[in-house]
């Protein structure tokens, strides 16, 4: 049985680092437009209590996606040994193209696959490269259809890299705004039908209803244009979908991976908000019955991090991977869980055994 | 065995219909900012006599991408008979996002899948939506993965669309924007393995060294800055390569079909360029010995349509499957062959028993 196996990982982290003290002289709107009342130095308090979020990271003008997804996709393809020329496919997960500053036109022609392709120096016509744009989830969903691909025998070697320059579509009026980060993440996918590791099962679901308004672009708070220039989101609104609907989706991917509850090491979700992930975690394993959920099970890197998009899982993968977060550790045979959530709705799930 | 078979197509015309006389005002400018001092009125003629474009067709301002997807998505799904409920999948084919005026940004948070399926009202949670970005080429290379995902037996019933309103990044100074416009195509694409027809076989190349810069956004011919904001090629390069290269790409996919050459019915070619197109059609049957080629076996809608990039195939398609192409007709066991061809460098070919 062949199985899609990870061969390597790798990360592009930011060179900038930007202190939630970044933001204390911005003045924060509603989304109404009406001005925040509470001192600023007081929202940013309390989104450090709820997000977990003390720091995030930005690329330096001139830094695009496609650049940082380049940089993330050749330290894979150094730790994996490969040769490039054999990469059958890259997937570039991404949803707002190559942007050089704030405020520039939002670049995917060509693609940023062909670019990353291009960058890598990979010359070989048989390694097709495209672009998804899925939210979020969207390296995740890229993984999903590298698996489908290699075990279906169409493709042996797939380069999958998720890259987002969020710091390039903020509102500085909206307190969101500071959840967001940059970065990039890759892996290296490979058809490996030795030792039964690889990917278990996958699962996904969308809701496209109200849901479809819950992560969105729009225009400045302080300002009544509405011009979609900036990420936008209903937070209530994404935290009590992602409650009522991530646990469960977890659940079914999981459940079709063959393993107990019990083998599972780890969970690694896409990170938007420490109490959040906090509380899908505990939502899932109660629906094991499992209460409280067993320690050390989820790693995280939101606090000094943030919310880097389609380049969350595959970064904090990476960092498990160096050992570079401590307690935790992937050895073979590891059972571990990655789910997603953003823009659509859309959510998804890889079960994975390392 | 499982084949994916088109049981429906849709295609949604923009209503203004944009002669070459439109352009009759414009100044001209090389890309290197030089003024083209031949007459406008002579530029025009000779581009239409290389083209074969007369005109072709805008969307309404208001009218964006995923609007236009969701229409030619209505007429597939209402040509088809079946329960928008029971779709599987929804892939999105373009590469400039939504935009509802010239110059607006590009907006692609949430992807254009999930407002397509938003749009036409389609609750089932199963139902993944996601955008490809694969330039020209990205409808023919969404089919190529759905048709992976039926044959995998992932997927059973795929709503495939390709949408671009390339009136909107278009630099009036630069003559080659006179190629360009506005549409969208659909099919439905569904597991069915009674009467041996569907997808043959499938194939595509990627060419990303100096290819990358072909085609590509830039800034305008009249001005000194290069902000990315519009589409631009470099023709006599695309040219050259198609030639090249696409020929050979088809007769690989078509050889792959197992029918013999003298089967093969109609080509669909993308509508870039009249007298390539020609060229094209004659080099591959020149690879079969074929010289003339035979009549009657390219459709085209170039003259009245131009180039709508992802919707040009499905759009051509549809208009056959209407008959509304005079002197071509499909009918049960036909094969015919598809390919495309555009930014990254990309191309794709597809051969298919109607």
């Amino acid at each position: 049985m062949i199985r899609s196996k990870i061969i390597a990982t790798g990360a592009y982290i930011p060179t900038e680092r930007i202190p939630n003290e970044y933001f204390l002289n911005n003045t924060f709107f509603e989304r109404d437009h009406s001005i925040i009342r509470n001192a600023t130095e007081t929202v940013i308090q309390k989104f450090k209590a709820i997000t977990g979020i003390a720091e995030r990271r930005y690329a330096p003008s001139g830094i695009t996606a496609s650049d940082m997804g380049s940089m993330a996709a050749r330290e894979a393809l150094t730790n994996s040994g490969i040769d490039p020329e054999s990469i059958d496919q890259i997937i570039v997960a991404h949803n707002y193209g190559d942007m050089d500053h704030p405020g520039a036109s939002r670049d995917a022609v060509p693609a940023l696959a062909s670019r990353v392709k291009h960058k890598l120096g990979i010359h070989n016509p048989r390694c097709i490269p495209y672009d998804i744009l899925f939210g979020c989830p969207g390296w995740l969903q890229a993984m999903i259809q590298a698996d489908l691909a290699i075990r279906a025998g169409m493709v042996r070697t797939s380069l999958i890299i998720g890259t987002e320059t969020l710091s390039r579509v903020l509102d500085s009026s909206d307190r969101d705004s500071m959840i967001f980060s940059d970065g990039a993440g890759a892996c290296i996918l490979q058809a490996n039908g030795e030792d039964g590791g690889g990917v278990l099962s996958t699962g996904g679901r969308s809701d496209t209803a109200a849901e479809l308004g819950f992560i969105f672009s729009g225009g400045r708070n302080d300002a009544a244009d509405s011009k979609p220039q900036f990420i936008k989101m209903n937070g209530r609104k994404v935290y009590e979908y992602v409650l009522d609907y991530v646990p469960q989706a977890m659940k079914e991917c999981f459940d079709q991976s063959g393993e107990p509850i019990s083998a599972l090491k780890m969970v690694f979700l896409h990170q938007a908000n420490e109490k959040m992930d906090e509380a899908i975690i505990k939502r899932f394993y109660g629906l094991y019955d499992m209460d409280p959920f067993p320690e050390n099970v989820m790693p995280m890197n939101i606090a000094w991090m943030g919310n880097s998009s389609v380049a969350t899982i595959p970064t904090l993968l990476h960092q498990v991977v160096k050992g570079q977060l401590k307690s935790f550790e992937l050895v073979k045979g590891d059972v571990i869980l990655m789910a997603s959530v953003g823009a659509g709705m859309n959510i998804n799930a890889v079960a994975y055994k390392w």
